[in-house]
C-alpha cells in the first residue's frame, strides 16, 4: 500500500502542549500524515492552527463532531484513517466514542477517560466496533523499556519479587494554577482532570510502566495521597504500597511538589536472580544487576539487545534518542496496525505492530486512579483494582 | 588533657565484621586507644584476637562481665573510659547496662537493644547514671548528611513536605544463612536479631537518617513487610508509608533481596522551596534543588559548606572520604564529649561534640521496628511510634 | 508563505545510514518535504527507495545530475528548493557544485568535501551564487551546546583558557571494513573518505564543536595520528594539542579503536572564572562550574536558559531530546533561512535562522583535517590551519 | 612479631596539609605507631605539634638531622623504624638521604626529590643501603586501580593501544599564592617545587597511575605547558602527547586552572579487546568495556575482583572507601615490607607487601617532569624520558 496513514487531530491548537508532541511523534517516521483537525472549539482558531500545519481551511473544523461527520462523508481515498485525541481528560471519551461509532480508529492521550465507568464503556465500544484503539502511555515506547520487558518475559531475572516505581515532578510545588498557566489549570480541576490529580496525570504512567515491564498486574494497593498546596482540589502527591498478582510487592510514588524534579520517571525491578533499573532522564541506558556478577550497562542500538528493543531505535549506538522518539514508537506501531488492517494482514500476537497500549491498559489506568483515591479516603486501606 | 581516650571492645574478635570497622573508626583520628577487650566468649580466642591488636594478654577478657569488673578495679590512669559494643543485637543491652552501672560510658552498635522495652530501660539507666551513651548510626557521620541537616534547619528548603528514604541491599536474595555465613545467620535469627530482620538491620538506618536530616519525627506508619526467601523467619523486605509530625509525608523502603544492590542508602527531601538528594554510594556529593534555578552539586570540603559539614571532613575537595570516615566522626564526637566530661567543660547544645546518636535515637529506632512489625501484622494499618 | 520547503536527496537509498537520519531530521518539525531524490546510482534502486517514502517514480532519479537538471526544468511551485547530500565524502563536492550552479540551495553532510582545495572552490561558488549552503555538523544543534556558547559569548566564564574536546568510538577496533560492512568500508578508504580517517569522520565534529562553543579559532596544532588496526590505510586514532587564537590551549582526541565507546563526544571549557562540561551521551545536561560556588546542573527547557537554548528544544523539562532533534535543529534553521530568502526577509545576524554551520565551517573542517595529517607526518610539528 | 612499626615524621606540623593525611593513613590499620617527629624547624612548634599527637617532648625534634641522630642512638626496641617525609619538594632529598645513611627506612611524599639528578642519587643510596624506600603515589592504593592493573596484566583487555589520563584541578585559577595560602605559595615557587608546577604536583600522579595500571613505560612525550595566571613562575597547565614502549599512544593533561574541578584524576585505557575507565571522584567503581558486550560496572569488595583488589579494601560492598584508605594501603604494604625485613622473611615479587611505589617510580616521575619541561621549551618536540 503506497500511501501514508492519515489522521485528524482533536485539540492541540496554538498554545497547547501535548498536541505538538503528538504531531512530531506522528511525523518522525514519515509514514503518517495530518490531514485535518478540530484544533479548537473556536472555528477561527482551529483554521489558524491548521494553517500552521499547511492544512486547507476546509479540513480545519470547529468541533470534533463536525470533523468526524465531514470526514466520514469524504471519499475513502481522502478521509482520515484515525483521530488523535489531545484534549484535557474530560474530553477524551466523547470524541473517542463518536469516532469509533463512525468507523475511525482512535489514538488517545492518557488517561483513557475521565473515570473508570467511561473507560469500561469505551472498551465495550472498541470491542463492538472491532476498530483499533491506542493510548499514548508513551514511556513504554522507549527501547530500553522494551529490553527490560523482554528480559523479564524470558525469565532472565527469575520470578519477580519487588518493584519500585516513581514519578516525581516539581512544577506544581506552588499554586501555579492561579497564574493563568493553562496546563496547571485543567490538571488541578476535578471536572477536567477527574478524581486524580498527580495520580491521574503521572501516577498512571508509573502504574502502566510497572505492569508493562513486569507483565504482572497490580492486585491491590494502599495509598496515601495529599494536596500539599493550599486550596488545591486534587492530590499533588501520592505514596502507594503495591501488591501484585503472584506475590510481588512494590512501592509507587508520584509527586508534583518534589521541588527541582523534572519528569523523573524511574523504575527498579528485582527478581530472584537479577534486577533492572531504568531512568527516563537517561533513557538509552538500562542497568542490569546480577547476584554475583558486576552490573551491566545495556545501551540502545547494540547488537546484544532484544529484537524489539533494537527495532524501537532509529540511530546507531550512543546517539541518544529521547521522549519524542519513544512517543513516535507508539504512533509507528499503531499506524502499522492500521496498515495491516487495511491490507487485511493478520498480525501475530508478538508482532511489533501490536506493541502499543490499548483500551485494556486504559481501563486499568482508570481502575488504578479510582483505587488510589478510594484507598486514601479510607486511610490507606488495601483496595483492589476493579479491572 | 594530654592523653588518648581509652576503650575496651565487646565482641569483634577474629572473623567478625563490624568490630574491625569500629576499631578503624576509633583509630583514624588518633585520639582514641584500644586498651582491652572481651573479643570472644572463648578466653583463648579473645586473647588471640587481642594479640592481633598488640594488647597484653591480661587485658583480653573472656567475657564482658569479667572485663567490666577488672577494668573498674584498675587505677584511673589505666582503665578504659568507655566500652564499644559490637556484638549481635541480643547482646547489646547486657554489656551496656553493666558498663553504665560500673561507671563506664558506652558506644554501641545499632540497634540499641533487642526490643523496645530494653531500650527504654537502658534510657532510664543512662539518665540515672548521667554517663554518655552513643549509638553508631554511622550514616549521620557523613559531611553531606550534616550539610543537608543544616540547610533544612536554617529553612533553606522551606517547610518540609516529602521524604523518600530507601536502603536496598541484595546480599540476602538467596538463603545465605544456610551456608554457614555468620553475618547472615544471626541477622535472620529472631533470637539474636529481634523482631525485625531487614527492617531492624537497615530499615532503622533509613529511619534514623530521615529524622536526623529533617529534624522531624515520624508520627505513624503503615508497613508491608515480607520474607521472600523461603523458610526465612524474619522479613527481608519492607515497604512503609510515613507520616511525620507537622504534616510531612514519606516513603521508606528497605530490602535485602534487591539483587545487585550493595548498600544503596539514599534519601530525598522536598520542602516548599527546595529539595536535597543524597546517596551513600557517592557520599561526597549533595544535590540541592530549587524551584526555578539549576540544581547545585555541593561537594565536601568546599568553603561554601556549613561549619559542621566542613568539620566532618579530613581532606581537601574531591579527595573522596567514605564509610570509615563517617563512622569515625561518630567516634570523634563521642570521644570529644568524654574529653569534655573529664575536663568538666560544659558543651553547648550545638557543639559538634554533641553531634552523635544517643539513647533517645536508640529508643526511636526500636519503636520504629516494633511499629513496622505491628503495622504489617495488621495488614499495614497505621501505627504510631511508641517513643 | 503557506507551503513546506521542498528538498531532493542525493544518496540515502536502502541500506544507507545517514540518509535516514537526514530524512527524520527534515520531517520532525513538519516544515520540510521530501519531493524527489537520486537515492542510488542504480535507477531501479533509486525508484524503489523513493517508493518507500511515497515518492512518485518520475521524481526518483538515477543520478544527481539527472535530478538537478530535471528539477530545474520543473515549474517553480513544484521543484525542490534545496538538495540534501548524504553520500560518502568524495561525492559531496560534485552535487553541491552542480546544485548551486543550477540555483538550488545545498545542505550537505560533513565534511564539506574530499579535501581542502575543493572546499575553498565550493566556498567561492557559494559566494558567487549567493545561495544558502548548510553543513550538518549536527552536534551544534543541541540546546545545551547553544547554552554553553551563549554563556561564553556573554563572558560568564571569563576569558577562555583551556579546552578539552574528545570523541572516542570503538566500532573500528577490529578490521570491520573487511567484513563487508559498508559504513566501515568507505570510511577507511582514502579515495572515498579523504586524507583523514577517524580525524575526518569524527575529529572534525570535535573541532567544529570546540570552535562553535568557544567562538575561538584554532590557530595551530600538533598531532599524532595512528592506524592501530593492521592493514588500515587511514588513521583510526588521533591525539592533538591545540593552540587557539588569543592564547587558549587545548587537547583534542578522537578515536575509533576505543573499545566499548559509542559516540562519546565530550567537551570541557575553562575560562578565568567559570567552566562548562557537556557530554553527548547525556545531552540535556550542561554542567556549569564556578570558582567558589557549587557546580550547577543546567537542564534543557528550563526558564533560566538562554533564548536560543530554549528555542532549540521541543519538549518540557526532563523529557529528554536527543541526536535526531539536534539534527533537526540544523534542518529547521536552514529551512527558515530559505523561507526568509523566499519572502525576501533580511535576517539579523543573530537570528536563529542563521544558526547553522556554513561553508566557512566546512573550509575550516577541511583545513583542520589537512593540518592534522600534515603535522603527524612531520612527527607532530606545530602546523597552522590554512583557513 | 608483636609490636607496631614505629615511625618519625619530618614536617607536618600545625597548619600543614599532607602531614595529617599521612598520619591518618598510618593510623587506620593500627599496625603503625608515630613515635617521634621533626614537625617544624622551630623546636617549640615541633614540640607543640607533637603534643597534639600525645608524643613526649623529648621525641619532638627541631630538625630532621637532630631526629635521625637521636633516634639512631636509642635502643633498638624504642627507636623508629622509618621516617615519613611530608615537607615541600626541596626538602625531600636531604632527610631521605640522611635517614637511609643512618639505617632508617624511608617513606616519602612525592615527587621523590627536587630534580632528576637528586632522584638518581637517591636511587643509588637506596640500592647501596639495601633499605626500603616508599613513595606515596597514593592513587595506586585504590582497590579498583589494582583491579585495572590486574586485568591488564592478565591480558583481559588485549594488547594496550591507547591511554587517556587527566588530572584537572581549579584551585590555582587565581593568584592564590599572593594571598598567603601556604600550599599555593611553595607549589608555585621553583626553589621549593622544582622545575614543574602543575606537572610536578599532579602531572606526576597521572604519569605514575598510567604506568602502574598499564605496566607500560612512557618512552617519549611532546608537551605544551603554560602558566596562565599572570606572574606565576611555574606552569599551571600541561597538555602532553605520550608514546609508550611497545607502541601504545596516549594523552595526558593536568591543570590547576580548570575552574571548578576538584581532584578530578581520571584514566581510560583501551586494549585490542577491552577497555577500562576509572575516576578518583567515584573510586569504588571501575568501568569495564568490551567489544560487543555491555559495559560492566565493577565495584569494590565483590567476590569477582582480583585478590589484590579485594585485599586493598576494608569494608563490605558499597561501603565507599576513599582517599585516606588508598593512602593507607601504601602505608600498610610498606609497613608489611618492613615487618618482613625484621622477621627476615623473603617476600615473593607479587606479595602485596611489595605493592607500593619505590625509588624507581620516583626516578621516573622526576624524568617525566624534566622531559615535559624540556619538551615544552622546545615547542613540544618529542623528548625521551631519561630513566
Amino acid at each position: 500500500m503506497s500511501r501514508k496513514i492519515r489522521y485528524g487531530m482533536v485539540g492541540g491548537g496554538r498554545g497547547a502542549f501535548i498536541g505538538a508532541v503528538h504531531r512530531i511523534a506522528a511525523a518522525i517516521d514519515q509514514q503518517i500524515e495530518l490531514v485535518c483537525g478540530a484544533f479548537s472549539s473556536d472555528p477561527e482558531k482551529s483554521k489558524a492552527s491548521g494553517a500552521d500545519f499547511f492544512l486547507p481551511p476546509d479540513r480545519c473544523y470547529g468541533s470534533f463532531e463536525e470533523m468526524i461527520k465531514a470526514e466520514a462523508a469524504l471519499p475513502a481515498d481522502q478521509r482520515m484513517d484515525f483521530i488523535a485525541i489531545v484534549t484535557p481528560n474530560h474530553m477524551h471519551f466523547p470524541p473517542a466514542k463518536m469516532a469509533l461509532e463512525h468507523g475511525f480508529h482512535v489514538l488517545s492521550d492518557k488517561p483513557a477517560t475521565l473515570n473508570l465507568k467511561e473507560s469500561k464503556e469505551l472498551a465495550a465500544i472498541v470491542k463492538k466496533t472491532g476498530l483499533i484503539y491506542g493510548l499514548t502511555h508513551n514511556y513504554t515506547g522507549y527501547p530500553m523499556v522494551k529490553q527490560a520487558r523482554d528480559m523479564i518475559k524470558e525469565g532472565k531475572l527469575g520470578k519477580i519479587r519487588k518493584v519500585v516505581v516513581e514519578y516525581p515532578q516539581g512544577w506544581l510545588a506552588t499554586r501555579l494554577e492561579e497564574s493563568g498557566q493553562k496546563q496547571a489549570a485543567w490538571r488541578t480541576d476535578p471536572k477536567k482532570s477527574g478524581a486524580g490529580g498527580c495520580v491521574g496525570d503521572i501516577g498512571t504512567h508509573a502504574e502502566n510502566l510497572a505492569e508493562y515491564i513486569t507483565g504482572l498486574k497490580i492486585k491491590e494497593l494502599a495509598a496515601d495521597i495529599t494536596a500539599f498546596v493550599k486550596g488545591r482540589k486534587l492530590d499533588d502527591d501520592a505514596n502507594v504500597l503495591l501488591r501484585f498478582q503472584g506475590g510481588a510487592k512494590g512501592v509507587l510514588h508520584s509527586s508534583q511538589i518534589s521541588v527541582g524534579e523534572e519528569n523523573n520517571l524511574n523504575i527498579r525491578v528485582y527478581g530472584e536472580i537479577g534486577g533492572i533499573e531504568w531512568h527516563q532522564k537517561e533513557p538509552n541506558t538500562l542497568l542490569v544487576k546480577w547476584l554475583d556478577q558486576p552490573m551491566q550497562v545495556y545501551r540502545t542500538a547494540n547488537g546484544y539487545l532484544s529484537k524489539s528493543a533494537l527495532a524501537a531505535g532509529r540511530t546507531p549506538p550512543a546517539h541518544p534518542e529521547g521522549y519524542l522518539e519513544a512517543f513516535a514508537n507508539i504512533y509507528k506501531n499503531f499506524a502499522n496496525a492500521i496498515r495491516a488492517r487495511i491490507s487485511k494482514t493478520k498480525l501475530a500476537k508478538d508482532d511489533p505492530a501490536n506493541d502499543f497500549p490499548k483500551i485494556e491498559d486504559g481501563v486499568r489506568g482508570m481502575a488504578f486512579i479510582e483505587a488510589v483515591v478510594a484507598s486514601s479516603k479510607k486511610n490507606a486501606a488495601w483496595t483492589k483494582l476493579d479491572a
